[in-house]
């Protein structure tokens, strides 16, 4: 049973007298029999609280610079039209009450608190986002991450690790743009995937028939929640994790990687799949950057001198974090050159930047 | 002087009594120099309001079904990163507490309300979304609307008109979705825009050479605003109000189609870029209902027998209102066909619907 918020919020040009508008609100929220207690705010404006039936709750509060916020709590079975009208009543009595003040008037679509399905998933950049979903799909806790499957209206099933929107079915514009944008051709290639376990490059790359593709994803419950329900991303290409031109490999890449390195093995391209870039240098993500880096070094080493190496950044509004992945590229052992682009992935709902990264 | 309106939820698998968890998140408040006031609420749980320092307001909610809410709200230029410590503990605090029992933490990035800058700008089918808008370029009031022009960090300049968000810099996608996303050549043709006063389709049209291109924008302040502030989508198109192959016609376009339908004047495409389509039959729709039936109407007589009538549509969520509209082509005098893609436009933050119609 979730709890309905509602905000209507009045920004004036001047300071309001809360003599002069609170006596008429309070005689609105009378009728819904609600009782009230005013509180001393300590010289910081009016503040009202109001209880009413059915877990109603309503905060009344008169800035003393020129705002009026209205909070209403009710539970999502509660009477909402009789809620809505409720609204419109105090905004109607407001505009009239505060007439000639008024700069804005900002009645957000109520905030969904406890639901049983979740539909706020923030940006990268730190945003607050509703999204268009329904249901549940897919749920799993493996040894590495919490693995959900999303259903969305318009998006299709979307995959979100540890509460990260990953990839939606809507998304082969995440997939076009880290194969390199349409720029390089596989046909032919030997292709070294890290991570992608939503099987989505997997499945754009094996159309151009390559020569070999090999997938290095360490979770199967990624892979076992993806070829059931994002369908419309991976097609039928993780039903086996062998085929003609591809193999799928559910390891920790590391490893692999180092004895890919030893063994003198090369790849014409390498497509970082595995995580966003971090985005700040705090100690809880440090060891976020040395995974980066020892992955990045690895990589590099396995790459052909004519290859190329592709991979997400972030978000384009995330510049530092950007700009210290920068700086790592220019530290390597192996000395690089990049590019990057950014990309409008649909559900992602934040423009990101793609590198492509080749040795000089 | 904003409010920063924080939340954080906790979802139980079994409801908790309050005498377990309340005491000691009280002594957190009272840490903070807070009192609280606990309220009666018939039956519906624990609720108590805690008013603090600098104006500091907390609801605190210990729901009867297994969830808690807190709600925390501060002014702007209180101390953050002491709230941010604050909310930290009493996460900590209820994790330890309330420890398997808890199914979600729900904490979202704050509600920023009564901002000077307004950054909450909901898409067309009702969701709550955070714009990274971080000023305002231009805004006026026309006779006929309120337009303004918001700087957001990842989409460059958005013209909003009456609190829609219509078109930023970052959205050629529209543009080319709305033109027949790259299937008809307008070269040598005869085109009308209807609206467009972002000059966007004008400046993309030009670009492909064609006959001549009537433009009818009805707000002058629009364009005004748009030359200025949106070059990234209009170049210098709007400079001037005639060119070598365009003119614009600051009219309402009813009348001027009358007049071509008059004239027996012809297009080999018509563009409406006027507005989305209605969202439901509300009698305080029906006027814009009328209104696209009878652009509608008019558009179809003046449009060449091979001709296209190119238009957006709304959301493709809103699927009863696009039912509506399909409804209304069926209804024509002289009969048409019609197809619709999906578009994703950056800056919508939703999937579009544009229409294809021809006549049969």
């Amino acid at each position: 049973m979730a709890l309905r918020h509602y905000t209507l919020d009045f920004s004036l040009s001047a300071a309001v007298d809360p003599a002069t508008a609170v006596p008429d609100l309070l005689s609105i929220f009378h009728e819904q029999e609600m009782t009230e207690t005013v509180h001393d705010t300590d010289g910081h404006g009016y503040l009202a609280t109001l209880v009413g039936k059915n877990g109603r709750l309503v905060i009344l509060r008169v800035h003393t610079h020129g705002l009026v916020t209205i909070d209403l709590q009710c539970y999502e079975q509660d009477n909402i039209s009789q809620l809505d009208n409720l609204l419109n009543a105090l905004e109607k009595k407001l505009k009239a009450l505060l007439n000639g003040n008024i700069t804005r008037i900002k009645r957000l679509p109520a905030l969904i608190r406890g639901a049983k399905v979740d539909r706020y998933w923030p940006t990268a950049d730190g945003r607050l986002i509703e999204y268009d979903i329904d249901r549940v799909v897919y749920e799993a806790d493996s040894a590495y991450q919490n693995i959900k499957i999303l259903h969305s209206q318009q998006f299709g099933n979307i995959l979100v690790l540890n509460g990260d929107v990953n990839l939606a079915e809507s998304d082969l514009a995440y997939t076009q743009a880290i194969m390199g944008s349409g720029n390089v051709s596989y046909a032919g290639k030997e292709v070294l995937i890290l991570g992608g376990g939503d099987g989505g490059i997997l499945a754009e790359v094996v159309k151009q028939k390559p020569k070999m593709i090999t997938m290095v994803e360490i979770d199967q419950k990624v892979i076992d929640g993806c070829k059931v329900h994002m369908r419309k991303t991976c097609g039928n290409i993780l039903d086996n994790l062998k085929g003609d031109c591809y193999q799928i490999l559910v390891e920790d890449c590391v490893p692999v990687l180092k004895k890919y390195v030893e063994k003198g093995k090369m790849f014409d391209y390498v497509i970082n799949d595995l995580t966003a870039i971090p985005i700040s240098t705090e100690p809880e993500e440090d060891t976020m950057w040395e995974f980066l880096r020892l992955i990045l070094d690895l990589s590099i080493k396995v790459l052909h001198p004519s290859g190329k190496y592709f991979t997400q950044g972030n978000s384009v509004n995330l510049t530092e974090a950007l700009t210290l992945y920068e700086e790592q590229l220019g530290k390597l052992s192996c000395p690089v050159d990049f590019s990057k682009e950014v990309v409008c992935v649909p559900s992602y709902l934040e423009l990101w930047v793609f590198y492509t990264i080749w040795k000089k």
